[in-house]
């Protein structure tokens, strides 16, 4: 393979630019050549496609966001949509393309590649809910923002004695609470894995001031409901401390990455390129025990693909991704008073 | 003056420690003894008064919030309170008081002093809209949390070409609309102290695109309206951009103060505490042209007091704070594109 | 076990209070009491052991340095100390003790186990250089203090045109270097673990800035040579750039520490306790494939024992850690230009 | 005027960029043109100079250094390099600059000015150590870095009980050192401005342990001597504490400017513009008392210019700056114990 190329689609998270980085600078110290295609698929199809050399990506690994844009566009399920991106890509002589983004990003890979057009996903998403890997670039970024966030509010919480409710992303997976609520000492953690009760955080929350606390900080994954949803279940259910409900919002997408989500998303890059050199596609990379890993992206839960098509042709999940609950149970025990 | 007591009332800020630090330090080095009292006048009247020794406030220079807590306690307006609270200060040998806060809180102070006991107010907000001083404590580090959060949005803004409204906190003061708006390079800022168009702002919005903008930023003070309020006005307009409303909240109380912050704190502490020293009480101290002044908190305003009362004995504000339009017209040239 | 303790011994890292926070609550969550060893070993000899509640670590996770201060005590390498240790733990019926260190501390707690009185160890330095774990408390943190100078020192670098040699910590172990240096994009890294010629860093920095760069950074582990040697080689081997040498120095061991270390942190505190409830002693705690583990501190290789005896009775690593080269070769193609 | 240029000169400092931008963007909004001179008068005299729009300078208000590059250039004190750099602008068309610098900066302009050719001086600099304004650009964010970093040492300082001496950028001015000793509570500061007996120190360090510090933290501005030197000196006068002596070094050049030092450099480049459009030069822009004002660069000391010529043809400073002893005052008293 002499010419590869790269975007970025879905939602953006800090780390995609280390991860084109990582793919232009490879490619390039492999003796290929690199382009990058702006604005995600829809760039594909209108051939908004240009070549990228090792100073285009100078300095961009300390940037949040993506130089080359990202954009929805759902139009990329349909095969005519996929041909015309091939075609484009052809025009370039571009024989492969890293594909960074979530899954509907992986879909997208998976139809070039079945179009005998090889890609390669690669998993970029805060969420960190992608099969195939332990860890997404950009999740402990926003596990970052959000502990941060939430020192700021403890300072304020704890001068006036104060209860927040404070909501943080993930619609179905509770890895950002409950990294972020671990990690900055919450009193209660509230994920879309567990059940819990209403009235046992009210009772949570009673007791630790009879015990003596000067604050409660309650971290909720927005897939459970909204702060300002559960402030009410809250009080309905007879809380009658001060109460704050706090939505932290979209500085959660953005910042400068990690040392930690820089260097995995240099590593996941170079890795996506030396499978495109050795011709192979329709695979995802990710990182398993510290390790590079490549999983199919279509097929059957026995060889390792992370989707398989259902009877009536939809795709199905393998093995959904689930937050880890034993962390869930270590906050239970650091976090009693 | 042998014995002197410092409080923190109203709504935290960050320096508030740094302030009280300098408080209880000045007064050590000037020979006398200092107390603490714990959550605000409330807690003065309930006598929560402890002595306070050099090593008590050791490292909370860089902490945000308040080691002595604080609390909204609008009965010390009623004078049996205020002399309930000077008889608890009594019983400790108190004989001055150290109010930092808001406007209330100069109030509380105003009053003690009515009654033969100097207090002296130290100006602690985030707004930065109190009279009497150039910059309020606090300030510097709001509008640094404000920037940090807009750096991190412009960059999904950015990649997703969208357009976003930033409610920041200021009800009846735009300064950390401004400042941080400029800080940040916004494209637009709205205040409560400058009327505006909403068409204008659809239309800056639309030429921004058309000239090759990959964002468009605008910071909205509170006291305006909500971001949610302002995003539909906006889309009742005709904008037609991809928009997202986002609304700060309370991170932008807390944080570990910024330099200028600390070093703020410090002076108008230990100011404030050669005040007393000297006998001055009924007071504010605050910063002019970059030196420690200090001015009566009620008169007239002829002799450079805050506030005065008017003939049905309300408290009126003599020269009430404005956020310098001067600022606004900068940006107005800055964002120009 | 009723009854424990916990110390931290050498050098001190970030995320160390951390773990003091997780052993004190998880110890109270499963019905234990637990005790903070002030001043290390020496604390312990001494006998200058408190009881702490789960209050009395509140808000330290946030915290750099160790609350229980650390201090270097070469004593308790002796039979005496270690009896004497004991001695003072019995007195106040503590039954079992965690120690939070590096290698030294690990063999003080290998010793007090082998009395009789279980201790485990667990992983605290920046320096990444512990067997048994693929992660240490602190070292997350320092690479992204490293990071961010390294970010500052770009800034300077680029603008006027120059060389930068940045020496960072790691005397054995280039972790630091290797993972900072990768994450900031250094154009070299050298470490201890790997040769390197002078002349080709010499050609490489002038190929560099013949292919348009605007600096150069290399990033230097201590342990090769101070930045100063490295610097005056540069210049004997034909050198001709621009050319800087800074050492980072202590920053690198302090500040509050990263997400990932307060996570860290946290498991291997909770872990540490819960096999000092199963009476388990002379074991070390470790994150290997993101999974808790234990080894014995000392024995065979074969068992899985960190340590082991030579004939002459010293002390042998029995697989000693070593940086990934991988990430060596990683940034040599990504530094490409 | 229809055509200005803008250059960066002497060392970086984080807010030339805002500086930058606010030229360009304020020139435009103006309807003039705007030209970058880049790499200093060095690319002045080698007619290194292209035209900025307005999308030129976006995004780089949040960056550190100087996107026009910076270089020392002594030559230009030569009458030859003046009227060749002269000659050079006038090719563009360019009638007048915006020179962003320090006090050689200040020179050149004056000599520009001098030949017909009007330009403006704009105070950048980490230093504060510039006559004619309260704050450089550039200040804010050293002292900010200055603190960060010292807070760091604190933590690890406290964990050993040790002491330590940090020496700050600050050549002839004890700014830096003041500033973020008193915003990070240092134990002692060391300025180029004030006697010490290194004698007291050593006692200062004695009784602060003997009261329960558990760190001393002394910040010594290099103008006064190395921290090596420092550390020697106390060794000699008899110091037994644990000491360990550290130099920031460049990181206190670099990094995203402070909201404080982007505002300021935003004020003064629209500032110059402004002069620039009136057709005035030989001045240099300022802030004083929170206002933008002017002085003349050459002339005497009575009309307020900030350098004037000796009988023999040198140029002397009028006024020269001095750090405010206040503030060291403020810290003997704040940091009594």
């Amino acid at each position: 393979m002499k010419r590869i190329a790269v975007l970025t689609s879905g939602g953006d998270a800090p780390g995609m630019n280390a991860a084109i980085r990582a793919v232009v600078r490879q490619a390039i110290s492999e003796g290929m050549e690199v382009f990058g295609i702006y604005n995600g698929y829809a760039g594909m199809v209108a051939g908004d496609i240009h070549q990228l050399d090792a100073s285009s990506v100078g300095d961009i690994i300390s940037r949040g966001g993506t130089m080359l844009h990202s954009a929805r566009y759902p139009e990329f399920a349909e095969r005519e949509g996929q041909l015309k991106g091939i075609e484009q890509l052809k025009k370039h002589g571009i024989e492969g393309v890293v594909v960074i983004g979530g899954d509907g990003s992986y879909h997208g890979a998976m139809r070039l590649t079945e179009h005998g057009f090889p890609a390669v996903g690669l998993p970029g998403t805060i969420d960190n809910d992608i099969v195939g890997t332990d860890f997404t670039i950009g999740f402990d970024t926003a596990v970052t923002t959000v502990m941060d966030a939430i020192d700021k509010i403890r300072d304020t919480s704890s001068s006036h004695h104060r209860t927040f409710v404070i909501e943080v992303m993930g619609r179905h997976a509770g890895d950002i609470a409950l990294w972020s609520g671990i990690a900055s000492g919450a009193d209660e953690i509230i994920i879309p894995e567990e059940d819990f009760a209403i009235e046992d955080v009210v009772e949570s929350i009673k007791k630790g001031y009879e015990k003596g606390r000067t604050h409660n900080i309650i971290v909720l994954a927005e897939g459970v409901m909204s702060a300002a949803e559960f402030g009410k279940a809250l009080k309905d259910a007879g809380d009658t401390s001060d109460l704050r409900v706090t939505e932290l919002g979209h500085i959660q997408r953005g910042g400068s990455p990690t040392a930690r989500d820089r260097v995995l998303a240099s590593r996941l890059g170079a890795h996506a390129v030396k499978l495109l050199k050795a011709g192979i596609g329709g695979v995802a990379v990710g990182i398993r025990n510290e390790q590079m890993v490549e999983n199919p992206i279509l097929g059957s839960a026995e060889e390792g693909a992370l989707f398989s098509l259902t009877e009536d042709g939809k795709i199905k999940v393998n093995n959904p991704h689930k937050a880890d609950l034993n962390l869930a149970e270590l906050n239970r025990s650091l976090s009693s008073i």
